[in-house]
């Protein structure tokens, strides 16, 4: 792995599901991951075109259930290309002898290469360089170049390439027993000179798919087609030592675009109009520099390699071509199939990352969630609530699609599955609305969908409070946390829990947002918002109690993770660990065994702490204020140690926050942790999940952790506030942001000086706030600032 | 005609497609005209809902002529609801003797209501009241409410609901030779208890339509259903002089629609869950009320009447359930299938009207050009240019749609159509860039999608420049201006003028300004910009030079049309008024007696005047200045007078240009024009055009006319500009409007004074401009100003 490339070396089949997860090429409009079609047969198993936003619903039956799933779909494999010498056999590592292989993806340019040197005889070496992109200037072009050297021969090479509309959803194991079959109504054909099409439909969302291949060589190039197969054959002349190329492009549109008429209409147009390799590459290269510099990150060291790795996959699923779709954060991203593409909370860790980058696609990200506000009301009526509820999982249209039931495959039981009691998607929402109006100063947004999400999450959480007389605070009941272990009260009839710190604190927090809202809203306008959703001075107050007396449990001094957590038994952590070595699914163990982590002190993930991953210390102590409690250091490090010794880390979602959270408050695991969510996917601590897909908010997550963890950033009432907290191991570093109009504004952290500079432009002054001073800087200017030791 | 309704009383089939055109129904998704069912057998020849953007191409054989046509498509007819006493006769006027019939549309409420009295026998009359509306809270929905009251008689009554797909593309008699059935693979179906579904696909798009409707009655309903057709059937009980009522309620998605999974899921999703009609009603008002709010319009007498019309009929076009559409602006709304929904160039005078009130519909708008800035530069590249040329019509995916031949039905000959000439579209989307930024603050669209479409609309007309070394000018040759009639030189081989002075001076302006934004840029993203383009400073020195020497043509002392304009022939306009009584189609008239409007100083609309429109008299002095001439009030006097005399005003938009240009002037014949403009579509004024489609630039330009024509407001340089010129006929009215940011401030116009209120907020004080003195308002403060006498 160098600075810019990420590499593998020899050929390890093993590895080769995570390799291939790792080098998905996207560019927000759709991502391929897959092997090279020279590769060995047991590679060629998990291609994957994913479109964004693409879903279409299969029924199957599996083992007498009715199993309904929503699936991100797997589009036709554009990638497959092959070759033999003339009249032999397809060259593969299983019909001929591999040299040398290596798989270098660089992240500067966007672009996957493979060498591959197979030996064909005595002194007679075909040497194969693939490079491999999927357009980040023109999101519907994706190309593959293949460059063919013979050493110590001259010969003929037959070369063919297809578009395959065989393929299926099996990426994840797993699932292989429900229907993957998404495509139907296959047809191919041809255009002369040398492009062939594909085109299909899915088979219950009827989404249109067309695509196109060019074929071009030094060679006359013959085209051919088969029921869901289609594509271009060459006989190349191959001089000693002379390379010659075979390029391929190929261009994609669904039903979803707009601005078209037809999607296989547009597709075969657009290959037609694409321009040569060499210029294709040219502006491809440039879109990627212009990501790169909009989102600088100048990182040392190994954290820097891998969070460009990171940004890199961000950057795949989520780029200024989702700026105009209607997409969401899949957990995944475009990388596979786990989660089936659906959409959770992730969000939460991705948009504040990007917030300061890329503004605008951060907007659309929100509109996606306000295009489906409607279903959340009607989430919400469901469960007798008023407001709008986000469900836990999601696709196509906003509606719930988590699953009722799932397999213990230690047990073999099927088991209820209550996730969807996680109502605190609607939290994440509410945040991401407020971090992007703060950070763009798009008050017309805020003051239009964001007030109307804003407003509607509030009402659902103040309709979902209660009123306890015997507490005197309103209650949150029935309900689950972040943290996945515990969906009930030991020996409860009923699933759910009360009052969990992490929903009754945000809620409380949505709902003093809301009212700020209200308040500064153009009266016109909040006289339009009240008489749309009926909205009254009566309600206003009800929000005003609720928001201050929500009840916050405690017990031993600490924050509860919800009410009646202090009365579990402790878990014997060590004896587990040393029975079963990887515990991080210890609900799984303990089903397993006929216990329930329900009656264990023991999460799976942070849950309380993530008060600290998403609130500066500071506007935490303001929240707690707010509800008549004295949230002070020793409370919040007392509770972090609680929690940080009974957590499993069975997301990757924990690593981040308790690292994020430990370098707050100035403590030496921080590193630790931040080590653990850097090496999350690369190492793919999760036990093999990362070939089923990337975590995309966890490396989010990263990126937000240098960004704003350790500089203490946040953009608030106007000002950019500062309040560093470097760890020994990442002190010197800088970035660059977007903000408020501004571009391109340079943050800059050394030890004990942070530096700020302003580029030239017609804009305001940033006004800049440290604990102990504010300074102003000018557009033009740079402001360097002693830190206190 | 009342105050906010218009009304049509009596029964006069002969006005009945006027009537039914300005008697559309609807809410920027969808619109729906069309006659009651109730109603005789010749009027339901005119049905029709139009959904924004669903366009489809069909080609026909037309005398020996293969002609492709893409059309707004007519969607299945959901009005449908017919009645007879048990077992007899289905009333219609054919069938029934009608004691009365009244038909209203209440702008207020978005209501079109119907009452009809049918006389069954003696002393027995069914009295039938109707009240229709497509719901502007609800975008998807539609419903129908009738109320039948027996008077003197009790009896059964059948009626029958029907969704019906068989519909076609024929509501203009000219296009009925061309194919018009865009609907295919028609499935009904019910879903018990009482509703009823159809769905279908247009026929080359594939865009899939589902719809659903769900029958209301005190009395069971059955479902029937057949091949493209499908309803209900009730059987009522009339008790005598007790109203008895049927609610129809209808659902309607297409799969261009974000956020649904399939588009008939979705209609009986929608369907279902629709609240029942008072409740519809009661959110329907609201929304209504709110629009009325945001585009408040006080304006006295019947021209404020006309005025309320208008803007009820571009808020059923372009509302803001547009702004998440990928929709423009077309020429005829959604109101008729005149020009096939295509998109022109009236957005003209449309957006700077939304920009007002509605800005995030003006974002939206120009969103679909930026989404087509592709083809528009494809477009460019077709015609051997550099940068974006946006066609003069288009509809799905951003093409030039312009015929190549028409028909003169006065000579029946095919002529050549070259009004794809008209290349200053591009203008007029960057006029309204700029116009749209300035009003709402939105430096973010202007730095990103807005300096793209500036940049590359400039760099067309820079690279359409050629130098002229006689002239020591640039020249812009072989274009057409707006006026239709002239499209050649007479006796020219080849089509085109040169140098339209219309199309140079607003080329000059868009270069001017788009070296302005380039100039202002953050640095950071005008070195993206330039990167991407290729711009360098030698291009940008071009500009430049090219803004400041494009030729503007002269004769007599007036500015000439285009080059060589003086040279043509005096047409003798009292004997041609007098031979043919109505010449407003000139050009037909001409060339079916062998000559062309080609040789004269004859233009059928604004085209020299038009620059008056879109400039200030300050900002087109500055134009003209950098341009080398001196423009003074008497050159621009002249100038008016004499295109002013030689006009035949064969277009809508041509009375509002001179009124407003006229009005500035002020000059005494304003008004004529002014009313003129008023009268357009309520009178039909272009010789039964409305019928097929209301004129939508014209009427938003109306409303345009009074907010920015006799206010001489403008929005620039951050301030708001004003420069009162009220005509004696209107000079006392307010209006309200949302500018950068602020709701509703209001403006109010008297004799001598002008009052500007800015509501309370926490917004930045307005800055006013007057031609004498400049004032700042700060929110809460309303401000009075003398005008000078």
């Amino acid at each position: 792995m160098t600075g810019w490339t990420w590499e593998y070396d020899g050929y390890e089949p093993a590895d080769e599901r995570l390799r291939e997860s790792l080098c998905t090429l996207g560019n927000g409009y759709f991502a391929t991951r897959g092997a090279l079609p020279e590769c060995a047969a047991d590679e060629v198993h998990y291609p994957g075109t994913y479109a964004a936003g693409c879903y279409d619903r299969l029924t199957t039956d599996v083992a007498g259930r009715r199993v309904e799933n929503e699936d991100l779909v797997n589009l036709p494999n554009w990638l497959p290309l092959r070759f033999r010498p003339a009249d032999g056999q397809w060259l593969t590592p299983d019909t001929a002898r591999v040299a040398e292989h290596g798989q270098a993806l660089h992240l500067d340019s966007g672009l996957l290469e493979r060498r591959t040197r197979y030996t064909l005889g005595a002194d007679r070496v075909l040497s194969v360089r693939q490079q491999r992109l999927v357009h980040m200037a023109e999101p519907h072009l994706a190309a593959l170049r293949t460059e063919f050297t013979a050493e110590g021969f001259t010969g003929d090479l037959d070369v063919e390439a297809a578009l395959d509309g065989g393929v299926t959803n099996a990426g994840v194991p797993r699932y292989r027993d429900l229907d993957g079959r998404h495509l139907t109504r296959m047809h191919t054909g041809t255009v002369e000179p040398g492009t062939v099409w594909l085109r299909c439909r899915t088979r219950t969302s009827d989404i249109r798919i067309g695509m196109a291949a060019r074929l071009t060589a030094d060679a006359p190039v013959t085209t051919w087609r088969e029921a869901s197969r289609a594509g271009q054959r060459v006989r190349l002349r191959l001089p000693p030592g002379r390379t010659v190329t075979v390029d391929k492009t190929v261009a994609l549109h669904t039903s979803r675009d707009p601005a078209i008429s037809d999607p296989l209409d547009a597709a075969i147009d657009r290959v037609g109009a694409a321009p040569a390799f060499d210029e294709l590459l040219d502006s491809h290269l440039t879109a990627w520099d212009q990501l790169w510099r909009r989102a600088e990150l100048d990182v040392p060291g190994e954290a820097g390699r891998i969070l460009r790795l990171h940004l890199f996959h961000v950057l795949q699923t989520l780029s200024p071509h989702t700026a105009d779709l209607d997409v969401g954060v899949p957990a995944r991203g475009l990388h596979g199939e786990a989660y089936r593409g659906h959409v959770f909370w992730d969000e939460l860790f991705v948009l504040p990352y990007l917030d300061l980058h890329f503004p605008e696609v951060s907007r659309a990200l929100l509109r996606y969630r306000h295009r489906r506000l409607d279903q959340a009301r009607a989430t919400a009526r469901a469960v007798g609530r008023r407001g709008a509820l986000y469900p836990w999982q999601s696709g196509s249209d906003g509606r719930e699609e988590s699953q009722e039931v799932h397999l213990n495959p230690r047990s073999g039981r099927w088991l209820p599955d209550h996730s969807r009691l996680q109502r605190h998607v609607g939290s994440a929402v509410a945040y991401n609305v407020w971090q992007y109006c703060e950070a763009s100063g798009d008050t017309e947004f805020l003051h239009t969908r964001g007030a109307e999400m804003l407003l509607q999450i509030a009402r659902f959480w103040a309709d979902s409070a209660t009123w306890d007389e015997g507490l005197g605070r309103h209650r949150i009941r029935g309900v689950m946390g972040p943290d996945e272990y515990h969906d009930a009260y030991p020996d409860a009839p009923h699933p759910g829990l009360d009052d969990n710190a992490y929903t009754n604190v945000t809620a409380a927090w949505v709902l003093a947002r809301a009212l700020d809202v209200l308040r500064t809203l153009p009266e016109p306008r909040r006289r339009e918002l009240a008489e749309r959703t009926g909205l009254d001075d009566g309600e206003l107050e009800q929000w005003e109690d609720v928001s201050r007396t929500l009840h916050v449990p405690f017990h031993d001094g600490v924050i509860s993770q919800f009410e009646g957590y202090g009365d579990l038994a402790e878990l014997d952590w060590e004896g587990h660990r040393r029975q079963y070595g990887d515990i991080r699914r210890l609900d799984r163990i303990l089903e397993a065994e006929g216990d329930t982590v329900n009656r264990y002190k023991a999460s799976k993930q942070a849950d309380v702490l993530m008060l600290g991953y998403l609130f500066s210390p500071a506007e935490l102590q303001d929240l707690f204020g707010r509800l008549g409690h004295r949230l002070d250091d020793e409370l919040w490090l007392r509770t972090v140690d609680h929690y940080l010794h009974r957590t499993s880390h069975g997301s990757t979602l924990s690593g981040l926050v308790h690292g994020w959270v430990l370098a707050r408050a100035r403590r030496a695991e921080a590193w630790t942790y931040c080590q653990e969510a850097l090496r999350g996917d690369i190492a793919d601590l999760q036990g093999g999940t990362t070939g089923e897909g990337v975590h995309l908010g966890a490396m989010a997550g990263t990126l937000d952790l240098v960004q704003r963890g350790l500089t203490g950033l946040e953009t608030r009432d106007g000002a950019l506030w500062l309040d560093p907290v470097p760890l020994p191991e990442l002190s010197s570093y800088g970035f660059s942001l977007r903000y408020q109009g501004h571009w391109g504004v340079r943050l800059r952290l050394e030890p004990g000086r942070l530096e700020v500079t302003v580029p030239p432009s017609d804009r305001s002054p940033i006004d800049i706030r440290l604990p102990d001073r504010a300074v102003r800087v000018e557009p033009g200017e740079t402001c360097r600032l002693v830190l206190p030791g």
